[in-house]
Parts: C-alpha cells; structure tokens; sequence
C-alpha cells in the first residue's frame, strides 16, 4: 500500500472517539472530523476546575490536543503527536461551553503540521494550539488495534 | 505588601492539591513542592488511554502543566500560565508510574520560566515541557479563595 | 498616561525599520504596519544559507519575528516577546521572495499573542510562527530612544 | 547502509562552519561539537540590535538555531529542524559575548529533540529553546554537499 492514500471509513471519528477513554473520562465529545479538520466540544465542570477555582491548563489542552489527534489521523494513516505549543488567552470558568476546531496548516510526506483555536460560548479565542505530528507508515482505520 | 514577598505556609502544597479537582479526577498525586521546583506522580491508567491504545498526550501534558502550576505558584504569588511547549519523546502504556519533576529557570518581576521533565518507571524521558507564567500582584496562600 | 491609549506617529513603522540595524543586516524589508500586523519581505541571498545549502531557520525566524516585533508595536507602546513557537513546513532556496504577515490573535492588558505565515513566492506557506509579549508601560513612539 | 551508523569525520564541526554563510554574516562562531552537543558563541554587535536598541530577538535565535544545527547533525546523518520554541528572560546589549550550549534530550530513529541555553558573560540564562529535528535516511558528512 502507497504511503497516504488510505481511505479512511466514514465513520472513522465515531470509532475513534469510542475508543477513546480519556476523551470520555474528560467529557470531551466529537462533533464533526473531515480530511484534516474536526471540532470537538467540552462544558467545563467540577472535574476541570484547577487550584485556583477556573478551568484547569491541562483541561483545555486535552480539549485541544484531542482535536489536534482527530484532525491529524483524519487521513486513515497512524500519525503521532511529537511538539505541541498552546497559548492561553482567557480565564475559563465552569459551566462554559468550549469548542475546539483544528485545521491542516502543512502535511508532507512524514510531518504534518495542525492549528487548534477554542472559542468559549461568546466566540472569544480562549486558547491557541499549534501541534505537528510523525505520520508514521500504519493504516489506522479504525477497524485494526494499533497495538495487533 | 511588596511583590513576591509573601511567605507560603509550609503545607501549601497540600492545599492546592485538595482544592484541585482536575489532579483528582486524573489520579494525579502531588510527592513535593519547593521553591520552585515540584514533584508530581501519576500511575497510567485506563482513563488515560488515546484511541490508538496508548497514554494520550492530553494526559502526559496534564501531569507536566500540574507540576508547572505547583512549581509556579510555590512562591505564594498567583501565577498565570500564558505558553507552553511540550515535546513527546517515546509513547506510555497502561500500567506505567510516571513522575514530573518542575525546576525554575528564569524568575523575573512579573515573567517567570519552567521546565518539567516526565519520567517513566525505567528512568527514561518520555517528555519534556517548558511554560511561562505570568506573576499577577495577588497572594495565592491557599487560604483565601482566589474569587473572594 | 493610561496604559495602551499612546496614538503612534502614523510613520511609527518607518522610524523603526530606520532604527532597526538587524534588519537591515539581513535584508529585510518593512512593507505595511497596521494596528496589530504588519507585513514584511526579505528576498534570500547567500547571507543567509546555512551549511547545508539552504536558507538557515534562523534567518526564516529573523523575518518572522521581526514581522512579530513591528505588530506588537504597532501600538505605541514597548511590547517585549518573552515567547515564540516556529514551525517548518518546506526548504527555502536562494533567490527566492518571502512574505511574512503578522496579525494579533490576543491583546490583554500586559500580555498579547501573534501569528506569522511566512509564504514563498508561490504562495506556499513555508514557516508558521506565534509569538507573546510581555506589554510594559512605557510609550514607543519613535522619537524617544528606550535608554532614555 | 544502516540508518544512523555513519561515522562522521573528526572535523565536521569545521567544514559544516567553513560552509555557513549565515553563521558567518552574524558573527557567530563555533567553539564545540561533540556526539549530539555544541557549543557556539557570539559578540553582540550593532548588526544585531533591534529598532529598541537592544539585541534582536531573532539575533539570539539564530546562534541558538545554530548550536541546535551542529548538535543535531553531528552524527553524521542529514537533519532537518521541524520545530522550535524559544524562552527569552532577560534583555541583552552591544558588547556582550554570549555563549550557547546544545545538547540531546532524545533521540528515536527519525525524531530527535535538542535544548540550547544562552548565558551571557556574567554566567546569567538570557534565553532556552528547544528544538526537534525529522532525521532523514542522507549521510551529511561534510565532504558531499547535500544537492548533489
């Protein structure tokens, strides 16, 4: 099989998303994934809430990031996250609603580079992502464990 | 009171940690917090696990940016994560113990750097983290809610 | 003075591109400065080749974060980077023109965030950047030097 | 022949500098390399200071950039940087002599991630970064330029 040319099966981010224990256990839901996009949305709840009493760093990281891993594994082909940056703009506190959407910025043959941006529910940029990934030469449709 | 002069109680430390319900929901233990520097440990678990199987890196940066927070706000000044970087080095399994450890770098009037290092059980650096907060003019001595 | 009303000389980014002697060592050009953008050009000459035939990261980061200096200062007011995240996303050959266009994704009191693309003559986009300054309180408006 | 086993002539430090004309327009000069590390310094000249009238940040970058170039082509092997992400702490003049120092924190068969301090001479971190390079399957020795 060529490198890249996989075609992912439709229904490749719900099964992405099931299998996802972290996204679950963080309340992280999938809301659209297309060919090196998606958008995911998290509410803000007792269980993000750092120290401080507002939405913990890692919180929305995770929201981010995840976005960043569906976006960047879009194309049917294992992809792993190996540099990540974030930017934190807004204070974020529980009981918003937050939306992340990623998009391809640059993808050669082995590297691929994705931009995150997460909106509270005014539309303010409350974050700023930008992540690059290994595409590595493993299809991952979704119907394989990575790890058989 | 003048900047940065405030004295943390001894046990401050232990207070950020019960008030963080971000670290309990991700079975992230604190093991020491100095000046400047923190310790932080987190077993990988099943809710820590990626689509593809493996720890996702939402849950490796969680452990990194806690360990940022602690070290950060040891000085009993609330500080304000603003940038950080991580790099992924070798992918983590289910089962593994994982320790951070923060270390101040640069620590100016209101801009201060730190580095994290993620360990796993065999010694290897599984990642790496820089971030930079910025140091507001507010004691944070774990008394007093941030909010009040 | 309130922070952050300074009206700036309308030739601001003029005075500074005169002022500025990195710039001009490496060639680069100052093409438009708005309210928090700008864009500037650098054409690649053998100054600016590394050792292994191609344009050197640093002199790519050189026009980028210049482009990140002229919009954080746009404002009237001395702004100080104390981050940046570059990535790379294709080889640059000598001869060829590059585009930098920075614009402001944030702007709080004290702390503001920038993006950069760098394009080739094609169009294509060969570098991304984001940048964060530290904004002081001090007005640059061009007439005065700094040390002063 | 096998992936990463070349052995790169004792005097590849030289040659690689012999060839940057980049290092060489801003001065910087090569001090060390060793197996994964380097050690680089510059003289702060007014052709490297900014429209503020202190040292360019992109001036700072580039020796550090530099010192991740040579550390991370020292094995021999063609590496091409990726990504970069850069702390600056403290401010910096004309005159100063400033000293980087790069040195390998990872290292898999096509990722390998490198950090660079800058100290000036009163021993004080100006500035960190951290880079990642795709290592690719060309032998980079000095003697072949790589176009050929």
């Amino acid at each position: 099989m060529a490198d890249g040319v996989v075609t992912p099966p439709a229904d490749l981010g719900r099964e992405f998303a099931r299998r996802d224990g972290f996204m679950r256990h963080l309340g992280i839901k999938l809301h659209d994934v297309g060919s090196g996009t998606s958008e995911l949305r998290m509410a803000v709840q007792s269980c993000h809430i750092n120290f401080n009493g507002t939405c913990h760093g890692g919180a929305l990281y995770a929201l981010a990031d995840s976005a960043f891993g569906f976006a960047s594994n879009s194309h049917g082909i294992l992809a792993a996250g190996i540099d990540t940056h974030m930017t934190y703009h807004v204070g974020v506190s529980e009981g918003e609603v937050l939306v992340a959407k990623a998009q391809e910025k640059s993808r050669s043959r082995r590297i691929a580079v994705y931009q995150v941006e997460i909106l509270n529910s005014a539309g303010t940029l409350v974050a700023g992502f930008t992540g690059t990934v290994y595409i590595t030469t493993r299809p991952n449709t979704g119907q394989d464990a990575v790890a058989s």
